[in-house]
């Protein structure tokens, strides 16, 4: 089999690595002439090329760009490829996505990595990112069998966890765990630059410890991603702030009213169900 | 010098394994007879009870319970002490506790510490807790100079980073960098649980990953913990989470309005000026 990446960042370059130890043959496509010197170098490919046209010979392809480079990327692609050749991305968004690539390629499938480190670029490619992490595909009724069976065998050699479900179902769920979060605390970083009084702000910014740094680490992470998970997921992550601010609200009520018992029953719960959360226990 | 410590949680506990490494003679008090014995057993006082009558020689006390014992712990230790003993607390919230102290003991000096772990308790106590962490003092008008000195003295050893500031001063900055993130965190919780199709949550709940479990790490804190930094920080808090709600507000709007330029410029500053808060790069 010979596998295709275009886009050689994180995701990219970790899968390389990966499907090169399992002696698959990789191919690789990045803009970037020296980002194709680093993956050669690194042996993340068997072949590094700025053109699409590398790929006309492979069976899979990931497309493993920023969301806003996914479409185009299956456009251009589609001159060069086999029929037989199947499409999947890992953009982090799936309704929009599936729904402007699918049309263009019989054998696409949407797909989603839950695995990423606070690095990124290829520079911070690693074996093992994808081990024990979860892996959303989101085929839709007019995908394949064969197409979805081919990249679950991949998925399942990499020993991720495969979740199967619709794009919209996708979206709703990562609305909640992954862009309302980055929205939260950009607002939690902006409202504090918002502080009028320059002694607070300069105490405040003097004594920020964990709680601080852990609250803010998802917004104060790459604008133009964020900006674009907003962008190709703004139905569901709209739905889910607002009703993150009516439970915002409800909290703020119970601080106005001094009603700290009710608080700490809400403080209660929030501690007790966090742990059903994936799979960490703090 | 005699130091006392009442309450030998993490903080109290880490304070005295520093204090006795100094040759320090330490004796501790807990209402627990059983964390006594740990405290004798783990060399982290000299001498311990659970009657505050053990410290009427001491030097100095610091009062290390939850803020919602620590008047009580001031008013119950009056009648053992010397005048000339000092009494400092280690309470996340200033104005309310040096106002109920400050009347009660002239040598009452308000303080802060920025340190801990996600661990609590006296099996958390550990060495270096206070190395290059912020300490806030907050001395009154009527505060003697020679009290705050002698608690500077102290913390100097510990290797902490001193500030001064009024109460006020003080709860408004915390309220940013510390409060205000526990219910922003805890309402995230709370809106995700508020999920009503049981899909999605069951999705959301394997799906999450990094950037849920620090956005939502600190509103699975303490409850009882959280419910009383919340009502001896209520008016400073109230006013973050206003002015937080604001910021959220228009963050939505941008969303709402599919703005994503501007969107990206206020990620571009978040991400800009995270780093201006505290000591840590990401």
């Amino acid at each position: 089999m010979i596998v295709g990446i275009v886009g050689l960042g994180l995701i990219g370059g970790s899968l390389g690595l990966e499907l090169r130890s399992q002696s698959i043959t990789v191919l690789g496509v990045s803009r970037r002439e020296e980002t194709c010197e680093i993956a050669l170098e690194r042996g993340i490919v068997d072949q590094a090329s700025t053109s699409l046209s590398l790929l006309a010979a492979v069976d899979v392809i990931f497309i493993c760009t920023p969301l806003d480079k996914i479409r185009e990327t299956v456009e251009q692609l589609i001159p060069y490829l086999q029929t037989s050749a199947i499409i999947t991305d890992v953009g982090s968004a799936k309704g929009i996505i599936v729904e402007e690539c699918a049309p263009l390629w019989q054998n696409f499938v949407g797909g989603h990595p839950m695995a990423g480190t606070e690095r990124s670029g290829i520079e911070a490619a690693e074996r093992g990112l994808f081990k024990d992490a979860a892996y959303v595909l989101t085929p839709t009724e007019r995908t394949p069998t064969e197409a979805v069976q081919a990249i679950e065998a991949i998925l399942r050699s990499l020993g991720a966890n495969i979740h199967h479900c619709t794009p919209a179902i996708h979206d709703r769920a990562v609305a909640w765990i992954s862009h309302l979060p980055v929205i939260i605390s950009a607002g939690l970083i902006e409202s504090c630059l918002g502080e009028t009084d320059p002694n607070i702000l300069e105490l405040a910014q003097e004594l920020a410890s964990s709680g601080f740094r852990d609250t803010s680490r998802v917004g104060g992470g790459d604008p133009h991603l964020g900006a674009m998970m907003a962008q190709y997921n703004h139905q569901a992550l709209l739905r889910s702030l607002f009703q993150y601010r009516q439970h915002l609200d409800h909290l703020i009520k119970q601080i106005e009213q001094e009603n700290w018992d009710s608080l700490e029953k809400c403080l209660e719960k929030t501690q007790k169900r966090r742990s059903h959360f994936g799979n960490f226990s703090r």
